[in-house]
């Protein structure tokens, strides 16, 4: 079974975006706010959303099941207040929700958490709640910076996240560590953000306690760690020379995705992050679409750098593929159809 | 001949230090600021600072120059105002003048430039003039986050910092994008805003026109580029999704340099990123400083790492040692005691 750990709903019928325009609009105006809700999405809508995109590249690929959440870069959670970014995360969860009902083999649901910049971030309790205990969900997605780019909020080790924390420990819910949009105009967004948000909270994890306050905690961070395995060297000479543990401890609570999209990248990530860290995903279909012109491939197709890989034996790839998944998506084994 | 591209002056003498803390210490206090003078450091002082760390390791790791600038994570532009910034920048630059002056074959000088938040960098050119005009360095820094970790200022790519561009440009001198400290809790200044600031720069100049502007001008980013080779086909991609040209056309103008603190991670690099694009760096005395228990050698001595690359010829591993500095670096053979 290959397991995609990382997948958007970047394909969302428009409706969605639509009620996100009018909700952006009237923020000033609290009782036109509170009385907006989204047209109507049918079935046959998320249907056709995902037969031509997903639903053909998992076929395609040989992909078997994507952990799917909302589209990470439209969370924004800096836009608005914590009430506007509640009212949003709960009709992105419950469209992907729906999504995964309709496709429980080929879906498993992870959620957004209504977070806003300034906010204390137990006020995400309650809707994580309602996602697992209610709806199944398997993982969160945890935005370090509500702030869009301008990182104001408390780093990710300070105990202004450990409410949070504490539930998702109880809950066995792990978070997949991932920035939204940037409104500062220093960051693209897939192209800078992204990338910095994923080495911004290593670093953050590396020089703290954390994982001693919560050892059953797990943190996913994507996009390849973000240059934390090319600067492997680096990271463990850092911890050294301050005398932390060895990164490969951390490495028992934090995981790399495979969303590196080149097979160099993904050689050097799996020769030199320990194997039982590293998570099969593509972030199909997300930042990067095109093909590359060199392969003629998609270069989000990770699935056949991970196959090209000489280094990795049957048992390490299977590793990556599932093994890790279900060991850091505790829950993954209640959603209905994954035995 | 083998240039290191990338070395600060972290070893200074304490009288340095100790000026920058009295400077800052009576920010407020104009008349008293303009009287502090920094305690007199001797020649034997300066050699006593270098013999046992950079002149040592250069001898050991048989690297003959090294392009020589203040301590980065000090210029501190963040810190006072821009005639703070001038005057704690003039000190600077004059003391790592005073190094290459006894060293001439050891080192050569690379400045700092007085950069202060929100003041346009126009405000740079005098400094910059200075110290490539009357005292011969051949080439500076340039910090693309004078905030310090909050990123207010434009992007490197804004008209808000041509004016500097254009002297570069008529000076031949290129500019290392080097942030210098964090006051950001968010960041670690070595382990996170340093390799950020690199992947940020990079994804700024692929999203411009700025060298159809300025076709000479040249950039260095440092720590190999921050995350950009380990994800070049992430850039590959967005360049193409972007209609933007290939990142191959950009790499004529910028440059990575080769701190990237093990084997696997050079290898990346020199597999993925032009060979007349890369240059040998390895910033020690730096921000990595202990021995790699794997090895038994320094993290930071990456002439190893060069060595040991099976897949260079000669001619390549020259271009990388040597040749790539000196086109670079277009002023280098002005240095007095550089052919």
């Amino acid at each position: 079974m290959i397991i995609d750990c990382h997948g958007h709903y970047t394909t969302a019928p428009p409706q969605l975006t639509e009620f996100r325009e009018r909700q952006t609009a009237s923020l000033g105006d609290m009782a036109r706010r509170r009385s907006l809700s989204m047209a109507p999405i049918s079935d046959d809508e998320i249907r056709e959303s995902l037969e031509g995109a997903q639903l053909r590249l998992q076929r395609e690929r040989g992909i078997d099941l994507t952990l799917f959440s909302p589209r990470a870069v439209a969370m924004g959670h800096h836009l608005g207040d914590a009430e506007a970014s509640l009212a949003w995360t709960r009709i992105c969860n419950d469209l992907v929700h729906r999504v995964c009902t309709l496709y429980p083999s080929n879906f498993a649901p992870v959620c957004q958490l209504p977070q806003s910049p300034g906010v204390a971030p137990a006020n995400c309790i309650g809707e994580l709640r309602r996602c697992v205990e209610e709806l199944g969900f398997v993982g969160c997605n945890l935005n370090p910076d509500p702030s869009g780019g301008w990182w104001k909020d408390p780093p990710l080790t300070d105990r202004w996240w450990y409410p949070l924390y504490e539930v998702l420990a109880e809950l066995d819910v792990p978070a997949m560590i991932h920035v939204s949009g940037s409104c500062n105009p220093n960051f693209h967004a897939t192209g800078a953000h992204y990338i910095n948000g994923d080495t911004t909270a290593f670093m953050q994890l590396l020089t703290s306690d954390l994982f001693r306050d919560f050892p059953t905690l797990k943190f996913v961070i994507p996009h390849g760690g973000g240059a934390v395995p090319y600067h492997w060297g680096r990271y463990r000479g850092l911890a050294q020379d301050m005398k932390r543990p060895p990164v490969e401890q951390l490495m028992k609570n934090v995981f790399f995705d495979t969303c590196v999209y080149h097979l160099p990248g993904v050689e050097l990530l799996t020769k030199v992050v320990p194997m039982d860290s590293i998570l099969f995903a593509s972030e199909m279909v997300g930042a990067v679409r095109g093909i590359d012109p060199c392969t003629g491939h998609h270069y989000d197709d990770t699935r056949r750098y991970v196959d090209a890989l000489a280094h990795l034996g049957e048992a390490e790839r299977r590793m990556i593929y599932e093994g890790n998944a279900r060991r850091v998506y505790g829950r993954l084994d209640r959603w209905p159809t994954v035995e």
